[in-house]
């Protein structure tokens, strides 16, 4: 089980329940009462724990599995421990994630505003709102219901929050409104003059940035984690997208929905990235350029034109994934051919 | 225009005002007195504005422009649409530049010291500073005039900072001199230590580094860009060079004059950086190397050793482009040629 | 000698002291009363001053030093400049920093608990800390003796960390267990939500993270680093590892001991890095993945899979030194070939 010094367990919980709020179906349901007091590994599990397959690389795990119950596709019935009570479902990682959740609920339920926080007179705050430590909330700043503001987190003047969002200890936002249910972590920047210049031998002229970073609902975004506000346009994170740890997001791009953007990725001033895009870490993308939907980018790509929806691309400059692989494979024989030269 | 949410614009003001603001020429003198409210791009100007045509890519705009005026060069003159007053210059772009900072001035103008500001006794700070919550100042730190210093920043001890510079919220600052006009966005961390050690099987021992953080007048550096002091020299940024977000700059790099240094660039220990260079995204480059004034590295550059004057590179290892094309290209052809013979 | 203003020094030192404090032999046992004042490098050096060779490149250098004493390999001694007391050892840089130490503590000696910190009722601060103004301290936190707390910073329930540990300003940790002696510099963020999502078109499900992070004794990390915490196994750096600045390290990654990690190097989840190895700047390296002790990565490589321990590994996708380097041999003469053909 989770360290309860950091983790607070809720439960247990009837089978009943689960299958209700993860949407599987009960293998028998004469088990719907039988209750499970945690989440826990095929391989670490009790028979007081729930488990999932999903990979089929750990069948034989869970054939060996001493777990009292487990998230698993129905084709794989026949492979159950004799005993346990399988919860039918075509996505069981999924299902976990909702009981894990149910188990260790991602919000603190505390709420409150410290003493120490400073919040301008002309902000609104919501209902339920928990606000820590050495906050500042600067004028005219919104906040939905039941949001959470981590301790020494600055927001500026203006700045809007929807409902049921959580930001973490020492983010600074301005220029932007953040959407419902955004999860952003900490140490997140948003909102900053993106970087615009007018280049000159004389000396680089500073171009105001005049607009707006635009999060959308269900957003999160990973610690220190930079987005820059658009220079008149608006840089915009669509829908339900995911952005990792120390991500650079430059003036005016615009993520679509349900994008995935790993650790580390950079993304130059007014790219477009298509819904349910997914970047791999270290993926450095030019300026001005259109990821179509749905597109895969792997870990490393360096993007400098555009990329239709659908395709795989890897490399810098980046090709379609088979053609690296073979320029990898091309270039490692080409090599090897000059070794047996040399020998 | 700019969401008065987040922007306080300035204005209106005449063309003869703009004119002399920006060094460019009226078209027409008996329009000097012509009032424009605000900046537009081209194709969403009204008669209130004032656009400019720099990339010749939008002279079909231009000519289909409804803006009251427009800075541009002479010789598009013939293209202007009816009734525009065009202000001639050689720089279009500067002098939307500088015209958008007079109608939203960077500067936020409002002064004073937070009551939750922590300022050591010995420390001197200049006259019309703002000091926001939260920001502690340590023994010994010197703020020259009319500087602001963002919520929850820390200054340590002997810190000194030049006048009109801003440093953002959340950034820590120690070992270091920052000249005037210096722009310091979020999150910045400048004179930590550098990665220094005598390393050793029996366990690394930690170097002192005992130099300092120079950053001279006019610099700007992005939001979660770390810098290190240097080990004994001291690392320097030199007069009006742009830093972006997310740069690690090492100990003991010299970065020269008016040098342009794009998002999550690395520079590792002992470097220099010339004059006017131009590094884009996640470049990286090695310990001791010198990189020539003017030198120009494509995003993703990995450079590992020393680069003439004026050059431009890409690759990693970085190459003259020319050549990191003709590799590009030349792999991609072998690369061909191993699938038809797959086929 | 260091800027008084950011640097305090210790000393006069007997060259006795030196001598025992590093493990080195006095090469003049009559000099062993003699004081020293300061370090200093080999062409800076006065005659009151200590100084080290290391590199052989130097020994020119050392021939014309004025210093008053140098750690030097006794196979140097023939060329030593006249008068100067020599210190034998077999690694003059270690005795260097452990000098550099001497004269210019790491430990800030100040204790004490500013007035601003907010500490909550049930955490445990031992003997001779220093806490630093707006430090935020959870409940059921615990802190051992001597520990310095940076301005700003924010510890979460329950965190844990050991003696004689240093965490600079703006950091935040949660769900962490921090060894003894472990060094934390500015921004860094250590125990949130790995990145972790059952990915679905309907929506990516969040997967509670419910393992912790380990730093065991003697690590540095650098500024704005991120750690991730584990999903439910944990997240752990092996003791004596030296990570520095902007670097990732995703959920459940175990680093061995004595790793040294260089700047915005990114490690993605449950990744095996072993005892010693030195990962360059800008490495990633994919999930699941294992590098043997003793391995070295050139910067900017990208491994995806495997490496076996002692291995030297550079390019992207990673291959041995030996191979990229030929690799880039061949793409250039390839490239030659090309370009005679245009001609």
């Amino acid at each position: 089980m989770a360290d309860p010094r950091f983790f607070t367990r809720q439960g247990p919980f009837t089978l009943a329940e689960l299958a209700q709020h993860t949407g599987s179906i009960l293998s028998r349901p004469d088990a719907a009462d039988m209750r499970v007091s945690d989440v826990a590994p095929l391989d670490r599990a009790a028979v007081e724990n729930i488990a999932f397959l999903d990979n089929p690389k750990y069948v034989e795990t869970f054939r060996n599995s001493r777990a009292g119950a487990c998230f698993v596709r129905e084709r794989y019935a026949d492979m159950a421990p004799p005993g346990i009570v399988l919860l039918y479902t075509e996505d069981p990682y999924r299902c976990y994630a909702l009981t894990a959740q149910k188990f260790y609920p991602l919000h603190d339920p505390s709420e409150g505003i410290a003493a120490t926080a400073i919040i301008d007179k002309t902000a609104k705050i919501g209902k339920g709102c928990r606000i820590e430590h050495g906050v500042v909330i600067g004028p005219k700043v919104e906040i939905g219901d039941r949001c959470s503001i981590g301790a020494n987190t600055v927001l500026q003047e203006g700045v809007s929050i929807g409902s049921d969002s959580r930001i973490g200890a020492l983010c600074s936002l301005s220029h932007c409104y953040i959407g419902q249910r955004v999860i952003i972590h900490r140490g997140v920047h948003i909102g900053q003059d993106g970087f615009g210049f007018a280049m000159n031998r004389e000396g680089h002229v500073k171009v105001p940035q005049l607009g707006r970073v635009m999060v959308e609902d269900d957003v999160e975004i990973g610690a220190g984690t930079c987005i820059d506000r658009g220079t008149g346009p608006d840089t915009v994170i669509g829908t339900g997208s995911k952005i990792d740890n120390l991500v650079q997001i430059g003036h005016n791009v615009q993520v679509g929905r349900g994008a995935v953007i790993v650790a580390q990725t950079g993304i130059a001033g007014s790219t477009r990235i298509g819904d349910g895009a997914v970047l791999g870490g270290q993926v450095g993308i030019s300026g001005h350029v259109k990821i179509g939907a749905g597109v895969k980018l792997a870990a490393k790509s360096g993007v400098m034109g555009d990329i239709p929806p659908g395709a795989a691309y890897g490399g810098s400059p980046a090709v379609p994934v088979k053609d690296w692989h073979r320029q990898t494979i091309a270039l490692a024989k080409l090599a090897r051919l000059r070794r047996s030269n040399e020998e």
